[in-house]
């Protein structure tokens, strides 16, 4: 029996007859799959690590079955809310399948989040669920009173964090439990059936909920597989959050290529080097900024790398002492940007042979650049925000940077104004300013809100901060606007300074003048450790407020 | 401005509601804007090599886009098919771009076909338009006469070939000047448009064209590539034919990889190792007929290899003697499964670290089978070919292949009736008769019309087959059954004999009855090459003419 599909046929040619849709020629995208088949194909290789729990892919399958069963036994359904607060452990990316599995969306919450914060989120995603990791059983408890909504709570036992007060009904094992590895599940009857719900870290104004489909969860799984030519069974490290952008996708993408959770509770040096050497890790992604402890690890932990590890790097342009740094131990940087409304990585400065031949600094600055678009998105253009006219390749002219593909979000959750706006033109408008180079290749110079405006001069604090970063006392550094009577706005440094070195202000800003436009250089310096979100990413709204006050 | 998707909403959750497609967040997927990415991120790699001709990714493109405006200044457009007869040359890779570009259809013939049955397919077809390599000029010339029918004719110029008569109006190059590298192109309004038409080489009735569409070609370009954990900038010889399923959808990976093409006119063993040494071939694909003759090569073209090279084979299972004899000269061999109504390959061995350590005869066998779903496939099966009840994982309980996916062909052009026999059910029917193991695994072990039965018991072709080719002397085998009086058939083995090697049909008979059940054993032995399509697959018509008139 044929299903007919319905559209009518677009045109009258031979191929417009008697060639349509059916279950055998037309399935509907989903990265569930991928989980099927590596259970299927590798039940017995490793999927998960997590201290000592070392499970495999049957394994994994099975108690994601019954996870969804569970969650199917307790009312969830379609197009329902799960909400996760939890660190990068097993239950974490056992709900990245479990939870679509039975159509309902997961809602990864960012764990330092405050609970007022929390409370919206749980509030305007409507979540019916908390699925709630010990370690942040008070910070969910507060949240959730806040709501003063009913919200079922499952609490995840753990060894690993002792004595923490239960805060739910029933634990997650028990939720499992009323689950079975017989339940039968289905793809979703389409593939544009949202997947998962992610809350924008926005410094200003309320999250914005951004949803997820699963067309596009697959596409940007496989796009990440694509760019780092990932054949089967990487060991991939957890060190990227995975309630930020779902970690850039890579639960599915682990899955897709058959490799190895290698879970961790939090980024800790010593703990990133052992478990690298130990389970031989072959790939991990990290905003700079965990690359730059890296980099700064002992020199003992550094030298017992002794096999190829790759790295993907995004959330901020790797500075070029980071990459430099981090090339000399041995790892492998990819540099990629994106979005959380572009599934993470979309972009990627795809690399080419004949740059390994140049001086290291001349690498830095190609790598750091945006790049180029993933095989899997459709377009990338920089251009002018209003007329969406796009800029010449000159690698001089700022436009806003445009995003357009199948692995765009689906839209802000309850928010059709800022959709239709993120939307405007039939693009996706990032808010980051860039050039287009003559080769094609894109480089952020700056959010919209980031340029400093001073003497009528647009300065871009990326820029300015590329340079502190190559003065050899500089650990961090993060450039923000400071009010000036007459200047409008002057660049002003907030820099952190490598244990057992020492410069003063004035050593940084000749440094900067040295090194670029004069009135580029910054005309303060505070010194002292930058504030930072939970996934690395410098709070610069903070420092703007302290330029303000000082 | 938003586009409304105008389908009605599914469900009544929050995530119904405002979360619609856009121009920015849902693109038709096509494997066309891999070539266009390949263009402008590595406009000066090589993209194609063939004998002096070297041009690279933007020169390619530049030509792809002349040819689509070449093609739309001749009326073509959207639903019309363009036919082509071409050995593996450059133009024969840019129709895959150029003629999809307008929304045209390609339709690349089987250059080993005889002018009737390439006149069907001209007329079935309804090609508008046949691109004619001057090899085949004479060829196309007598099959366009036999239509009776008005079909444009543009014939390629190649140095390679001398003295053919033009029998077409224009040369393709002249095609190419009508049109500009400045063409503007769209990718298709719907995904699901077909892209090509490839008719199978039945053995039986009319040829049946099958339709491709964007959304296929895409995924099973990247399936290949996932398939081989293919990183960026492969080089892959074109051993396998273009017009075979298009040439398994490698040229739309090659683009998506960015790779290089190195065209090959015809199979000659000194030219593919010539070619693997001289380019650094990393990967090609061929029948195992052809790994055959590579493994048979003089020792002095054997050891030239210098470095690992990647080969893919499908259309038969390897012999576990080729897969020996490939591997000890450093050919990695992934053996994959599939048919013109999959996109060529869809089901792949994949390999299990652990077998590594196994005796090559059992790490033979195990890569003798088909194995599991391409990571983009979403279903395969082996059940029964009417109830669609799938066979227990005994490694013993025959039943039909099964497939169902995204890759999975829009149908038979015209023939409604095929097409809805092919997917009773809401599952592809192969045709090919397979056991399923304990592993998941699923192995061939005949095509339904290949089976012999001798005494009311079935007997396996591919299993005697492969008996034979464990013979010192064996060159090649095929077995087919022989009507029999008593029997009703017995098994009839023809067999090539190595050079140089000498063997009897009583002492090849008793080896076989040494090596399995003795009833298998074939009954008749004939010497002599077997005659072959040109995609390398036995005729094994020809061999049951030959064995009943014996």
């Amino acid at each position: 029996m044929m299903i007919r599909d319905t559209t009518p046929a677009a045109g009258n040619s031979i191929y417009d007859r008697d060639l349509d849709k059916s279950p055998a020629n037309f399935t509907q995208m989903s990265p569930l799959t991928f989980l099927e088949r590596a259970a299927a194909v590798y039940p017995a290789r490793t999927a998960v690590v997590y201290g000592t729990v070392r499970r495999n892919w049957m394994q994994t399958y099975d108690r994601v079955r019954k996870l969804a069963g569970g969650l199917a036994a307790h009312g969830i359904g379609k197009g329902d809310t799960v909400a996760v607060i939890a660190a990068n452990i097993p239950e974490m990316f056992e709900c990245h399948f479990g939870v679509p599995m039975i159509g309902a969306v997961l809602n990864a919450i960012n764990t330092r989040l405050d609970a007022e914060t929390i409370a919206f989120i749980l509030e305007h995603g409507e979540a019916r669920m908390v699925i709630v990791d010990p370690e942040f059983s008070d910070l969910a408890a507060r949240a959730i009173a806040m709501t003063g909504l009913t919200i079922e709570v499952i609490d995840i036992i753990d060894r690993q964090i002792e004595g923490s007060g239960r805060i739910g009904g029933i634990t997650y094992d028990e939720l499992l439990g009323e689950g079975s590895y017989n339940f039968r599940w289905s793809p979703p009857d389409n593939e544009w059936n949202a997947i998962s719900l992610n809350y924008t870290s926005g410094t200003t104004g309320d999250p914005k909920g951004v949803v997820y489909h699963h067309r596009g969860a697959y596409m940007n799984a496989i796009g990440n597989m694509l760019t780092w030519g990932m054949g089967d069974h990487p060991v991939y490290l957890w060190t990227l959050p995975m309630f930020h952008c779902n970690g850039w996708c890579f639960p599915w993408t682990i899955a897709a290529a058959a490799g190895t959770n290698i879970c961790m509770r939090a980024i800790r040096v010593e703990t990133v080097y052992d478990l690298i050497g130990r389970e031989k890790v072959s790939h991990f992604c990290a905003a700079p900024v965990v690359l730059n402890l890296l980099a700064h690890a002992p020199d003992a932990l550094k030298a017992g790398l002794d096999h190829p590890v790759k790295v993907m790097t995004a959330g901020a342009a790797p500075p070029a002492a980071v990459i430099e740094a981090m090339e000399a131990i041995g790892f492998a940087i990819t540099h990629t940007y994106g979005l959380t409304e572009t599934y993470g990585p979309a972009v990627v400065c795809a690399w080419h042979e004949e740059w390994d031949a140049l001086p290291i600094e001349e690498r830095a600055r190609l790598k750091a650049r945006q790049g180029v678009r993933y095989t899997v998105l459709d377009g990338l253009m920089v251009a002018d925000s209003e007329t969406l006219e796009p800029v010449p390749a000159d690698g001089e002219t700022m436009g806003e940077i445009f995003f357009r593909g199948n692995n765009v979000m689906r839209g802000y959750l309850k928010n059709p104004s800022s959709t239709e706006k993120a939307f405007a033109g039939g693009w996706f408008h990032s808010g980051d300013l860039a050039v287009l180079h003559a080769d094609g290749y894109i480089e952020i110079k700056d959010r919209s809100k980031d340029v400093i405006i001073s003497g009528g001069e647009n300065i871009s604090s990326i820029e300015v901060e590329g340079v502190l970063y190559r003065h050899p006392a500089v650990m961090e550094a993060a450039v923000v606007a400071r009010p000036d009577d007459k200047w409008g706005e002057t660049p002003c440094a907030f820099v952190g300074v490598k244990e057992g070195s020492a410069v003063t202000g004035q050593e940084l800003i000749d440094f900067c003048r040295a090194n670029m436009a004069h009135y580029k250089a910054p005309k303060t310096i505070v010194f002292g450790a930058l504030p930072k979100t939970s996934t690395g990413k410098v709070q610069k709204f903070m420092l703007r407020e302290r330029a303000r006050a000082l």
